[in-house]
Parts: structure tokens; C-alpha cells; sequence
């Protein structure tokens, strides 16, 4: 069986169960889907990434992945996907990496050696559908001791710009470490919390590196950019300026040290299936100052590659490049 | 002054009021944001299309734009362009359409004549930073008299696959025409009422051509592509198949006759901001009937190519084309 729910369990039971426990976070190797319906079908369609389980060998495409970096822009996946290989020395061009989803422009994906790296388009609906299709993929190609890395840009609180930002805790707007996910109509509450010792490792890797100022702090997950975050320059804003300066100081008093829009989402189906994940992103500007994002491209792409730069540092010491 | 919120009304007073009040709604022919701060800003830069006030001429650039057509994927955006460049027997080669928004890969941005092509990615969040910055550009641009369409994919509740669906409103996942907006941690509530005149005038076109079944009726906007739709085939599924019938046939009570996952945000944000709007998607299965999508590719494109016709048809009657 390859996944460890009891079927003689009640679906409401199930319901109830699934990421509300933290008892319940499983230390376990294999990539678990959390489904009963799944081994019924015949054929699995991953539609959104154009593959599937009849028309893919998926245990010899993906099986010896064992890190998975995601992150929003499809360009920035297929720029890391090359630095990856340079960085571990891999054989043949970069020029050779190809998208293997390149039957649709939902996703990009790439992979290099053991590791593969996939876009996830901005928000937490886009990076849901993406994590259900990714973690079956995992599943069907029997992957093993892996570690997920989400690696994006966020909005500062408190810090200077370019600094990288290692999650804790996945809050919501209301500060609290949870994820609501709407299952036929009713919303259930699941958990955020983040791997401690995946975090913890690449603090030190961040400690080994020169010019990638990092810290730990709360990550602010919102579901949209500008009257979500406080922002004074959407097209709708109905705060004033002072209303706004209050709660980026209360989400600051409450551990936030950067907002983007996925980390929710991201932590509470990573727990649930058993992944060890993180998410390391950078900040391109301190919302205590402002809004825009204005600073010079050249800079915001130096910034970008920061977290690149770390979770590049973290898979060379797992592979033991870099003793 | 370019927006109508009585400045001395105070902050909370006007929060209370955005879309919430049907008979708010303003029948104006400009583009009207519904931020008081906009104007005290010397610059506004539209990250993720990488344009701005400074660097460009946005009147120049937008200002005989009457119709924009919005849709998840960038290369079906693309396609309408050439396709819509084709019906309107522009000058020049469909090859010379360039993506505006090129120093970036969040969205593309195609202008043919007075139409323009946008791509949102998926979800909630994506389509709202979207819908934020063109309803600021258009603004910038003076535009006036325009109709927006969501031309999308979804899934369909007890229609044949290829229907297309003109949504009269859009609901969330209690079946509600209302979104639900986090604004500085708190909830608002906006309504989704859809402009009643251009849904009729789409369905009347749409009796005017061949092969294009289509129905109105209202669309379930969710959050996710699996547990929110009813999905048996995700990731993560705690239901049984008649806990998944029961909703749907729920949903279908309550004229629910499509899914997608953007329609609510677009039909509040265009509501607020006197934008006359449409939702018009085809689907791509009856979810009566099961969850995956494994219709042949080549049936698939041609259903996609529907709402491209049933609104070119629209566009092409407005502008005198067709009598």
C-alpha cells in the first residue's frame, strides 16, 4: 500500500485529521500521497505538467531526485536549473536543459542530476495545483528522502532590503502558523509549521557564505499583493498610511519578517505528505519604507540569486562537494 | 480629481462601503481606481508588467484601447491576439505582435487595434495583482467605454464537454455572489454581480453562430484545482465519491454550471472600479462524469479556441463589423 491511511477509517475522521495534529507530522522517508482513491485508477494525468503515469516512465524520469527547489518565475527555475549544474559540475551544456513540461505554459520544470526545479506562478491556488501534481509525480517515481525548497522573493518587515529570509512559521493574516483549505465546501484548518532541522542547517550554510545577510523570522502568507500586504498604491486602498504602518508593526511584533504569497500553502501539504521543506526567500524591499518596488533591476538581480546561492550551498554539503 | 471617494469620508466609513452595496455600482464610462493616494505618488511602476508612468507613455501606449480580453495561459493570450489581429483585418503581419510586458515573465500583454490580450496565470492571487495594475494602466491611460472578458477553461456541473458558460454570477464556495477581500488582517465582503447587458449581448451572439453551444449560469470560483473542486484524484482527498456527487449536484441546484478559479476577484475588482465585465468559459469536462482531463489534445484546443469566438464575434459587432 503506499499510503498510510487506515480505509476502515471514516472519511470524516479523516477529514478532521489530516494536518490539524502536529503529533501527527510523520518522520518518514517516502513521499506519501494522502489518498485512497488513487491506486483505483488506472492511468494518473498530471494535466498541468503534460505528463502521466501511461505516457511517462516517472520512476526513471524523476526516481533519483532528491531535492526539489520550486519558486514563482519561470525564467528564474530555468536560470537556477543552470546554476545548479555548474555548481555541481554536472556533464554536457546548460544550452541542454530542457522543460519537461514543455506541452503546456502552465509550469516549467527542469532537472538536473538529483535535483529538480519547477515554477509555480504566484499565489497559493497556483502553487496548490502545482504541489498536488508534483508530490503524485514524487509518489509515482518512488522518491525518497527528499527535501523541498521553496526559494522566492517577498517584501521585507524590519529588515534591509536583500536580506534572506529563512521561514519558521507560515502565518496567516491573522499571524497564526495555519493553512484554510476548503474541502467540498467546508474549510478546514491545517498546520505551517516548517522542518527545524532543514531550517537550522541552512542558517549555518548562510554563516559559510560571504555578502547573504539571513535571518529566521515568520513568513506572511497573503492572497494578494497590494490591499493584502497594506499596500498604498493598488487600485483599490481604503486605509491611511498610519493604518497601514500599524499592522506591518503588529505583523513585526508577532515574529513577521517577510510577506510574499505561498508559504502557507506550501508548509501545510509538505507536512501532511511527510516532506521536509523549507522556504528561503528575499527581501527586494522594507515595507516599513514603502511600497514600490523600485530599486535598480541589476540589483534585484543580484538579490534574486540569493537564495539560490544558499540552497545551492545546502544540496553541495548533502552531496558532500563541500565538506 | 481622477477618483470619486469623497475625501473627507473617513478611512473605516469608506472600507465599509467598497462593493458591498449593490447600488453602488456607477455606470461611468471611465476606468476609475478607488485610492486616494494614488495621486500624491510622482511615479507609478507596474512591477509585474514592467512598465510605469515615468518610463512610459501609457496614454500613447493604451489610450484607443476599448476592449481587454483576459485569460490564465500566455501562449492561448498570444493566440487570441494574432487571432482576434486576423478577424478585425488589421494592417501587418500577426508575426509583429510583440508581448508588451517582455521584461518580465509574470504576464503577457499583446495589444491588436483597440483590444487588448492579457495573460493572469491561475488562481485567485495571480489574476488580482493582474486586474490591479491594468485597471491602474488604464486609468494612466485615460482609457474610456471599455468591456473586460475572462475568456478561461473550466470544469463543467451537468453540461456537455465544449459548452460554453456565460456566467451570470460568480460564487464562492457556499454558493454566495460575494469575495471575500482580507484588507490589514480584517475581512470584507464584495459582491459579483456580473453586467447583465453583456452577458445578454455575448448569449444573443452566440445564437448567431454555428457550433458554439453555450449556456448561462452561475460559476463556482475555488481556491484549488483538487480538494476544493471535489477532486477524488489529488494529492490529498479525504471523501468518498458520494460525498464529492452530493456538492456538486449541490452546486448545480444552485445554478451552478461551471468551475474556475478567478472569477470572483475579476467580477468584484471590476464591479468596484465601473468596469463592465464578462466571464466567459468553456469547459473542458462534465464533472457529473469523472475528475480527469483526458480528452485528446486536439479536441481540447479546439474547445479553447470557443470564448476567443464567441467574444471576437462581440468585439467585431461592436465595432461595426457585423451588423
Amino acid at each position: 500500500m503506499y499510503f498510510n491511511i487506515e480505509r476502515t477509517t471514516t472519511m470524516a475522521h479523516i477529514l478532521l485529521r489530516m494536518g490539524t495534529d502536529p503529533s501527527e507530522y510523520i518522520e518518514q522517508t517516502q513521499v506519501h500521497v494522502k489518498n485512497p482513491h488513487l491506486d483505483t485508477m488506472e492511468e494518473d494525468i498530471l494535466y498541468h505538467f503534460s505528463l502521466g503515469t501511461k505516457t511517462h516512465n516517472l520512476p526513471e524520469m524523476f526516481g533519483d531526485i532528491k531535492f526539489v527547489c520550486v519558486g514563482g518565475s519561470a525564467n528564474r527555475m530555468k536560470a537556477f536549473a543552470q546554476f545548479i549544474h555548474n555548481e555541481l559540475s554536472l556533464p554536457g551544456s546548460t544550452d541542454d536543459i530542457i522543460d519537461i513540461c514543455e506541452g503546456t505554459d502552465r509550469y516549467s520544470m527542469y532537472k538536473v542530476g538529483p535535483v529538480l526545479s519547477i515554477s509555480h506562478g504566484m499565489g497559493v491556488p497556483s502553487i496548490s495545483i502545482m504541489l498536488h501534481e508534483l508530490i503524485k509525480l514524487l509518489h509515482h517515481a518512488r522518491c525518497r528522502d527528499l527535501v523541498l525548497f521553496r526559494i522566492g522573493t517577498s517584501g521585507g518587515i524590519g529588515v534591509a532590503p536583500g536580506t534572506v529570509v529563512i521561514t519558521d512559521k507560515a502565518v496567516d493574516h491573522s499571524f497564526q502558523p495555519q493553512f484554510e483549505q476548503v474541502v467540498l465546501g467546508k474549510v478546514i484548518t491545517r498546520s505551517t509549521v516548517l522542518d527545524e532541522g532543514v531550517a537550522s542547517e541552512l542558517l549555518h550554510c548562510s554563516s559559510e557564505l560571504d555578502d547573504l545577510p539571513t535571518v529566521r523570522g515568520n513568513t506572511l502568507c497573503t492572497d494578494d499583493f497590494y490591499e493584502g500586504q497594506g499596500r498604498l498604491d493598488g487600485a483599490l486602498c481604503s486605509f491611511s498610511p498610519e493604518e497601514k504602518q500599524e499592522y506591518l508593526q503588529t505583523a513585526h511584533k508577532a515574529g513577521v519578517r517577510n510577506i510574499e504569497m505561498e508559504s502557507t500553502v506550501f508548509a501545510a501539504m509538505c507536512r501532511v505528505c511527510g516532506i521536509k521543506a523549507a522556504v528561503v526567500c528575499v527581501t527586494l524591499l522594507n515595507r516599513f519604507d514603502g511600497d514600490q518596488i523600485s530599486t535598480p533591476h541589476h540589483v534585484l538581480l543580484e538579490y534574486q540569486q540569493r537564495p539560490q546561492t544558499l540552497v545551492s550551498h545546502f544540496i553541495k554539503k548533502r552531496l558532500g562537494y563541500i565538506l
